[in-house]
């Protein structure tokens, strides 16, 4: 079973420790944009203002509070806009 | 009896047991946007600004509180606008 | 006399029972949106932006607290715009 | 001593008895948009974006809190916005 | 010295007794907008978007709390925005 | 050390005594928007929606509370969006 | 480890001092805009709408509580809009 995200979303993956590995990303942010890395695992086809900019694979920081979470045969997913991805980490 | 869509809004009528089956998908959401699995059912024509991208029968995740409940001789659907359709789930 | 809607207005007309009728249509929805069941009666020219996709006789679902109520000779209209139309009932 | 407006507005005049008269016009509305009958007295030349739709002499309904009242020598007028004129009674 | 208003501005100067003159103008209007009559002092180039309607000299009829008053050489003058100005009374 | 403004930004140095010289300008405006003189130091090159229409050296009347307020050796200006210029005094 | 931005955004880091330094920069603004100085570290591609118009290594003003904080191997950046730059410092 897969989801295959609509218009300018992504579906991604968090992936672990963002927040503990010592020479790895430590996030802090303002109260209102709080950004997490995560990896991509579907990307939607965009639309004709959204150029979608990241593929398959990507390491991403994203906005905390932005998105829906889904669980999928006990995986956990977020669903977000593109906009709500700020950069490629790589 | 039925109901055609107009614009850029889709009928769909909701899956059963969509947070309780094990295997299955089981959601969970920011207060915000909470989805939930649906199936379409009847797809209106589009906008010139929006392009319709599910068909009858899809089964898609849509936002928890978005749209319209609707009651048509016994049976309930929801009228939701294509924006409130985050994903296909295949 | 007869009222002629301007722009992408839409004159509606309530259709009756539409909350009671046992095999017909009945209406539950959320706070922010609950439809009724109206009949269309006039139909403004549309503008450059919004394409009128109802005519006269159509029965239609309309969001419930859209619209501006008129009575004129004794009957009530409702004078909605296009976008508070959701979907045309067959 | 005559008012010319400008851009998309038109300067109308409350016809009487538009909530009393027993065969006539009797107006109801939501607290948000309550309508009222009056006669056109000048139209604005329009803008790029906005079509006049009435003339001199036509009976319009429009919305109720709408607009900016002007006393001219004795005699009171509303300048309304073209989008607030929501259809004209023939 | 004097004032060269930018883009879509004019710079108007309130003319006297437009609430007391029996047989004149005479202003009421909504807490939102209450018109003023003025008479037009300088013009802006106007904008893309928006074409100046009014010239020098003209008696207009503005919003009442809209613009900014500037006090130049002992003489008070009010720049607005063209979309300020209701209408030209003549 | 010099600023150079991006977009539409204006970086402009606030003349002395705009309140209380007799014969100038002295400003009175709403809550909302106080203007103040000010000497135009530098011009970002615009966008495509905007057009400066000042130059350096410009005296200007720019909103009190619009824009940053940046002290560069000693110095004290502001940034201000072009669209916070009312208008050039000569 | 890189951090590639993504649309209209900039990786910045901020320098030191920027309120000590005597004949220096010293920053104040109001509640709603207060700027910093930084050094762009990494340029996003833009997108239709914005051009990206500073490069690595610029020193530039920010608004201070624009963008998100990242931390990466140990070093603070924050990834902000190409519309919170006021302007480029030389």
């Amino acid at each position: 079973m897969t989801i295959k995200p609509l218009q300018d979303r992504v579906v991604v993956k968090m992936t672990e420790a963002e927040e503990t590995t010592k020479s790895g990303i430590i996030l802090s942010g303002s109260a209102k944009e709080k950004p997490e890395v995560a990896e991509v695992v579907e990307v939607g086809p965009g639309t004709s203002d959204v150029k979608m900019e990241v593929k398959k694979g990507d390491k991403v920081l994203i906005s905390k509070y932005s998105g829906t979470n889904v669980k999928l045969e006990g995986e956990e997913f977020i669903i977000v806009k593109m906009e709500d991805i700020l950069a490629i980490v790589k």
